[in-house]
């Protein structure tokens, strides 16, 4: 539902009037089969506060400019000079299919668009700033971005599950604390149900980050690779960890009034299998 | 004037938390002998309408982000897979100093932070959200990434002086334009004083980009290079059509209250020698 929802109010944003050359390779990772699991949280956190009957279009802007940061942070990860990606959710990377002068351009361009997608959307012009400032304090220096110079070695060694859980706190979880925040930002909560929402997004984005460990674990077994938790824990405690998180979210989430479809994303993020 | 304030602005937003081997990518190409033209104008456009005894202190946070979207392009514009440039201001690009993943990833800082201070800014929320909507419209796809994808070759050829002047009006002009709109809305200016600062902005920016083509000829003389105004024109008819840009500017200022600094802003422009 939040799939074909998202994507039919994604889709004309990229259309008006940019040349089919541009046009496509933004299309090409924003439609190529991501899980959507950030803007279902973000949708997931409107709802928790209004139920299941009304209807979340009010906060698709704010689910769309997630899953476009998400989307730019991937196609830049993927780069040459960064990860060196071949392959994403089995087709070639931005830079294989489309090359890396496009690929750099269509990760600003995702960037850049997700605050235009904002600074457009039909709310306030309180809840507007709100959204942006929640939106590049996440992706920035004090959170995505902050993860990734970690990653690639600027911010010194990762070696202990301390450096390890602030560098996914960062890179990982910023965002999806911010993907319920702004659910909650566009549903104007009580500052209690904010902070329940945060608490829910903290959680949940280190349980996901486990399971993703997990998952490449399985993928990657035998590779040297970069630190993880499942080389640091083992693939047991590892997996414990994830549940423990998970259930903190289910916990947090508790105090909302309608809490089941955040406690079940929460439980399929450390379920899933993909 | 501007340069001194500007800087003494920004400094304090890239030293907090972050750790040296991370600040000092973003704060070189950000500190390294940029002319300041953009933030010179969004300050001055301010300044033609509360006059040059105001403090232009409001309209900071403001300038500070258009130089950030500023150096975020030209950071990006110079690595291997674009312009493939060594050097920039007399000194070694990005790239080259720090390497290619600490390039991209200082880019993405300084696009991400420049709205990150826009939405901190200590202005009211309609005004805030008014400059990430003109900031993110002029650095998005319909301005500056709109001119690198037709730079790039993706948006067909760049062959006649129509199709070259839309480039430059897109890669160059949009940015300029916004930085004169963003002071205007700063200043939170009438709708025809408004309408004369975007007329001045879009003026200036193409007198600005005849005649850095009229310099990088002298520098690129007998180089093959990409299309340019002098080869399309030679440098004569360059020439005066960067003054014919400049003086629309000049008359399009007059109409504000405090026009002096703006007209020697656009007489600067062609009047430069670097």
């Amino acid at each position: 539902m939040c799939r074909e929802r998202l994507d039919a109010w994604m889709a004309p944003q990229f259309l008006d009037a940019w040349p089919p050359s541009f046009a496509e390779p933004v299309r090409y990772p924003l439609f190529g089969g991501g899980k959507r699991i950030r803007p279902a949280l973000t949708l997931g956190a409107y709802q928790s506060i209004y139920g299941y009957d009304t209807d979340p279009s009010p906060a698709l802007p704010a689910a769309a400019a997630v899953e476009m940061i998400h989307t730019y942070s991937l196609v830049h990860d993927d780069l040459p000079a960064l990860d060196n990606d071949d392959e994403r959710r089995g087709r070639p990377t931005v830079h294989i299919a489309f090359g890396e002068p496009c690929a750099i351009l269509v990760g600003d361009t995702l960037l850049t668009q997700a605050f235009s997608v904002l600074a457009q959307a039909p709310l306030s012009a309180e809840v507007r700033i709100e959204l942006v400032a929640a939106l590049s304090d996440a992706a920035g220096y004090r959170g995505m971005i902050g993860g990734q110079v970690a990653d690639v070695g600027l911010g010194g060694p990762v070696e202990t599950l301390d450096t390890l859980t602030r560098l996914h706190t960062l890179k990982t979880g910023a965002l999806i604390e911010a993907s319920t925040l702004m659910g909650a930002l566009v549903a104007q909560a009580q500052p209690d149900q904010r902070r329940a929402l945060r608490a829910y997004g903290a959680s949940v984005g280190l349980a996901f980050q486990l399971a993703d460990d997990l998952l490449d674990a399985d993928e990657d077994a035998g590779e040297a690779g970069p630190p993880s938790f499942v080389k640091l824990l083992g693939p047991a405690a590892t997996r414990s960890e994830a549940h423990r998180y998970a259930d903190q979210a289910i916990a947090a989430a508790s105090e909302l009034p309608h809490p089941a479809l955040l406690q079940a994303l929460a439980r399929y993020t450390v379920d899933r299998t993909v």
